[in-house]
Formats: C-alpha cells, structure tokens, sequence
C-alpha cells in the first residue's frame, strides 16, 4: 500500500528543441554573478557552451568560469569550486552538462556558506546544510542521472576510495532545467546507452522492493516500457528525435521521487555500481549493468511475485503452463537479451576489474536495506564475483 | 513526439492517515485571517471539520467561515465569497472538501484583489489574473478532479447555463494539498463511483490524441491500469485502505498536467458532460460517464491505431486473429462492462436528461479541437442523442 509520504518538485522545466531560449526567462531572477560549470570540452566543440555565454552576456551576468568537471566528480574538484565561489561571491551556479555537472552544481550550492569541509559533512556524516544555499540550474547534455528535476548529488573520494551520495531536501532541486533532446546528440553512442542503463535501473532500484499493490509500480512499468521501446530505436539511429526525446524525459520522471512514493526502495545496485566506480572510474551506467542481473537473480528468490509481475508486465511474458520461477527467470533473460542488444557492459571484466579488485570493492560498498533480501558482506562478494 | 513544453508543479502534497497534522507546517507561512471554504454539512458530521479549526485556532488563525459551496460551485456563490474576503482581509484560503471547493478557492484567489467581476472575466473572457492572488491550501476529502494538485477551476452559471473552466498558471495552484485516503471514505458509493470515473475519463481525454511514440501515454496506460484495478476493490469494499489511497494517487496525477506534457490533448468528453451537469446540475462524473462511451465510438474510426493500443495494453484484449476494429471495439466493450461493473451512470437518462433538453445541452457544449475528429454542432447533438 502506499505509505505516508510528502511530496514537492518545484523545479520548472524547459523541454524541447527550443528550450534553450528560456534561460532569458530565468536568469532575471538570479543576482549578478554565475558560475558556469561544465566539464571537458565537448560543450565548446558542440557550440552550446558559446550558446549559453551569448544569453549569459545579453542578460548582463558576471561569468565564473569552473571547468574540467569530471564523469565522477571529486571530492577535490568541489573544494576548488566552493573556493572559486567565494572568490567571487557568486549568485547562481549554472551547470551545462550532464548529471556529474549538476550533482557537483548541487554540492557547490550548499557548501558556499557553510564552514564545514563539504566531504566529512555531507558525504561522510549525512548532515543536513545549516547554511544559505546557491541556486542551482541546469543544462542538460545528457540523460540519464535524473539530476536535473532531483536533490541528488554524488562525490568521488580517490583517497579514500568511496564514491557516495547524498540525496538532500526539496530547497536543493535545481531551480529550473532545459532539457533539449538535441543536445544530447552529441554524446558517444556508448555514453547514450550508459545512460538509457542508468535510467533503466533506476526504476527497478524503486520497483523492486514491498508487495503491496501500488500505483507508483505501474508507473515504473511505464516508464520501463517507455525506456525500453525508445531505446531500441536509439541504438539503431541515434538521430531519431522521438526516441531520444521519450528518452530524456523518461530519465526525468524515473529519479525525481515519483516512483518511490510511498513505497521501499533497494538502491543496493547503485551501491554497488558506485563502489565499483570508486575504485575503478569505470561510467557509471556501465558499472550498474555489470552487477545488476546477478544481483537480481541473487535476491529473485525472496521477492518472486514481484519477478513474476515485472516479467509479464515489462517484457510481455507468457504465463501459461510455466511455473512462477520460470516466469521470473524467463523475464530476467528477456532483460539481459536487452542489454546485450543495446550494449551495455555485461560484466566487470569488460569494465577492468580483476578478481583481485573485489575486496577492494566490496569494502568501499554501502549495504542498504529496502530490498527482497539485505545481503552480508559475503553476500557482496558473492554477487561481485559473479558479476566478473 | 513530445512537443515542446514547460513543466512546473509546485504544490506540497502530504498524503497518508497521519497528513492532517502536516497542516501545523504550513499555517506559519501565511498571514493570521483563514477563510475556511467547506461544502454542506459532510465534513461537520464526519468530524473533519472539527480537527481542521482545532489545528486553525492552535495556530493562532482568526476564521472567517466560508460554507456552503455547491458540487458544482455557481458564480454567484463565487461573487459571495470574493464579497467574504474583501470584508475580511483574508490572508489565506483553506479548502476542505472535494474538487468543487478546491476550484472554488481559487477562482476566489484570482479574483478578490480584482475589480472586473470574476465570472465575465475568467470563465467568458478566459482572462488571465492581473491582480494579486490570495495563496489556497487544500484538505481533499473526494477523490478525483485533480484539482489538489493543478491550476483548474471550473464555475457554473444557472442563469447562462453554462459550466465553464479556466486553466490558470502554476501560481494559481494550491500551495498544499493534504491527502487522507481515509477522509475519502465518508462519502456515499454513488459519490465514490463518480470520482472513480472522472479520473479515468480525465485520462483518456489526454491519451485520446495525437498518433506519436510518447512517454506520457505510457503513464496515462500505467494510471487507467492502477485506477482500474482499485476500483474493482473499492466498489466491493470502500473501506479498503490501499484501494483508496491508489485511487486518491492516481486521480492527483491523471490531472495534474504530466501526462498532457507535449502532447495534443481533447477535452470534448468535459466538454459535453459540462454541458449537461449545467442544465441537469448531474454530478460531474457520472455527466462524463453518460457521454463517453458514445463519444468515444463516434471518434475511434479517425484514431484507430490509438484505440486498438487502449485494447491491448489497458484492457489486455488479446490480438490474435482480429482486425483492428474488431481488437477496438472489444476494448470499448471492456470499458463498457468495468464501467456497468462499478455502477457509473451508463446513459443521459438516467441523469434525467430528455430528448428535449439536448438542443439547450447543445448550446451549452463548447467544441474543442485536438481530438481524431472535430465535432461540429450537428455531431454534438448526434453524440447526445446517441448517450440518452
């Protein structure tokens, strides 16, 4: 059933081939200095980092350059880019780029103001900010993160080998986001489906846990079939409009705390996958593929009605004459005859991790609970090395 | 495809049985003068209202009582209550009721710091609010219009007979809305059943349009199958705590503008219905139920593809060896027995409409575009004819 929850995303979208122009909409609101964050120099080739300077310039704005935002943000880059906005008293933080520029906008916005070092205080010791926070919007150049429409924010340690998130409140939502379906285009085929992954398997990371009837899990059904057809159509041309469109705004939908509505989570994937990227710097879509099918077939046992749903509902099973395991495990093929089809990386290896990264990995792994089944510190390794 | 569009919700949903206490968050953040807009006598004699002014006066609020609001809110009613404001210096309008309080507070919002009376300028000129607004809170005790979480306001005029709405902008939404699946459970099966339909017909009137791949039909799929299924269990059981709070769920997001993001949408279904709930004064739902079917028959031809996926994916009609007519009409069929299953009204009749009465609905009807097919007055009257 639906539990007791609240609700609130009161981040204003933009989407469309258009989108972009609505910037003069809102930088009016925000003071007179922004910090332009982006990262290599895929904006500059593309013309949209020239696009966005254009209307900053027209709209009178002070730019605060901070470049060279990595895929996996560190926890170095933000203490530089709180540095840099103090320097300049900055007003606003403009991030263009995917969601590695937006969680690391979202870091910067609420570290400004506050003494604290920003890595103990919110990736360390989950605190909550008690200090004035920069507003944030976004450019989206990628989709797939949801942090765009999130609060959201993921940091990479390399010293200490931890790759962590923290999801803060509704006040840390980007103020506005254009998401033009076009500038996603741009992307490496191989980023666009790390990302179509990473949309896929945030759903399930919500779906995949209670028993309960709930409207939140036929709205992840959607979302996946949604995900599912269009991407298809991606891989084979990624120029198509529709599908890259159906595929941004699915992303949108599938991490903006929607689907998690009053239900449980199990976000043991991402645990994963992170941990995974901690060590190994692997994309992070990437990284959730390796590890998600073993770890779903591992948990499967303990939550099998929901195996069954997923695969009739999802991937069109066909129940008859077939037990509920069966189902399960003929729904869990059809989504691996999926990944595969897309190209996703179907184990670690492909991703360099080597039998004697796993306990590594396996120390850097966060356990949460929320799913059919909370793993032990063997059950992490046994998933990761059935992952390899 | 999806088009180009904006997207902003800001409202702050607490749902659940504990979310009346969530309304001590809310009250600091306006000014001291309540007006307290409520129906007849329903929420005096379930108690609601007696825990709404004990929370009000705990708060410090002076009241200014508001009673009275129709099911189908009329513009004189609203001219009384924009006179109640003015007089009080309201500060803040708290609905507690259904949809039609909820509309009522904010058409009264756009219009007490407004000179032009509001009828004449919001529901026959569809002006757009020039003054300021008096913020709306929202305490739904019916499932169904939507109007908790969006900027819809509907108005009936006897004298014109006419029922119209206007669609305001995002500030005009309520800034709360508290959803107690349990205060829903007061109302008589009859007012259930309304409800149940109005949010499955505000569905299909967004997802009865366009021939594109598009996410948001994808969702309107995923919320007719929640809503359906609920019901079955609510008309059997209308205590059942999960069945209701889907069904409060799924009529917040069938209305809320999600699944319209750009997409083609058409209303005619309301339109007729409206039509005749101004000169029946009919319950809202039970106006749509009687008209739809036969709307929907007379369309299908010119959007058929659309209608054989409604077979398929929503009621689960099995392909096989039928034309695509065939596959339509039998989920038309399906409709029509869920429908006679939860006991909606199945024709104009039954809402004491005759054959004489169908010019003046006629008159009363305002045609939409953005449909398969765009009726002209001779079509709304056969589509009358046909629902009698």
């Amino acid at each position: 059933m639906l539990g007791n929850f609240s609700y609130k995303n009161a981040t204003k979208l933009y989407f469309g081939e258009e989108s972009l122009k609505y910037l003069n909409n809102e930088l009016p609101k925000y003071g007179k200095t922004v910090q332009l964050i982006y990262g290599g120099g895929s904006v500059k080739r593309n013309g949209i980092y020239d696009a966005v300077v254009e209307i900053l310039n027209a709209n009178g704005k002070t730019i605060v350059e901070d470049a060279g935002v990595m895929p996996n943000p560190t926890a170095d880059k933000l203490r530089e880019g709180v540095k840099l906005a103090r320097e300049n008293s900055v007003d606003f933080l403009l991030a263009v780029g995917g969601g590695s520029c937006c969680d690391y906008a979202k870091a910067v916005s609420v570290s400004v103001n506050c003494d604290d070092d920003p890595w103990e205080k919110y990736y360390i010791r989950f605190e909550e900010p008690d200090c004035e926070i920069i507003p944030v919007g976004c450019i989206l150049t990628m989709a797939g993160t949801g942090s765009e429409m999130n609060a959201g924010s993921v940091i990479t340690n390399h010293e200490q080998k931890l790759k962590l998130g923290h999801v803060f409140g509704e006040e840390v939502m980007p103020k506005f986001s254009i998401l033009n379906p076009r500038f996603t285009m741009t992307l490496p085929k191989r980023q666009m489906v790390s990302g179509i992954y990473d949309i896929f398997n945030h759903i399930c990371e919500q779906y995949f846990s209670g028993e309960d009837d709930n409207t939140s899990d036929y709205i992840a059904e959607a979302l996946m079939k949604s995900v599912i057809h269009s991407s298809l159509i991606a891989v084979e041309n990624p120029e198509d409009y529709e599908a890259r469109s159906n595929i941004m705004w699915t992303a949108t939908w599938a991490l903006n705390t929607l689907i998690s509505c009053g239900k449980q989570t199990d976000w043991m994937v991402h645990m994963l996958g992170q941990a995974v990227g901690a060590i190994t710097d692997a994309t992070h879509g990437m990284t959730l593929a390796a590890v998600s099918l073993p770890y779903y077939r591992t948990v499967m046992p303990c939550g099998l009605p929901k195996f069954v749903r997923f695969a009739k509902e999802v991937w069109g099973v066909k129940p008859e004459g077939k037990t509920d395991k069966e189902i399960a495990d003929e729904g869990l093929k059809a989504m691996e005859g999926w990944m595969k089809q897309i190209g996703v990386a179907m184990n670690l290896s492909e991703l360099g991790v080597t039998e004697d990264m796993i306990e590594a990995i396996a120390d850097a792994t966060v356990i949460l609970d929320g799913g059919y089944k909370v793993l032990d510190r063997d059950g992490v390794v046994e998933v990761l090395k059935a992952s390899l």
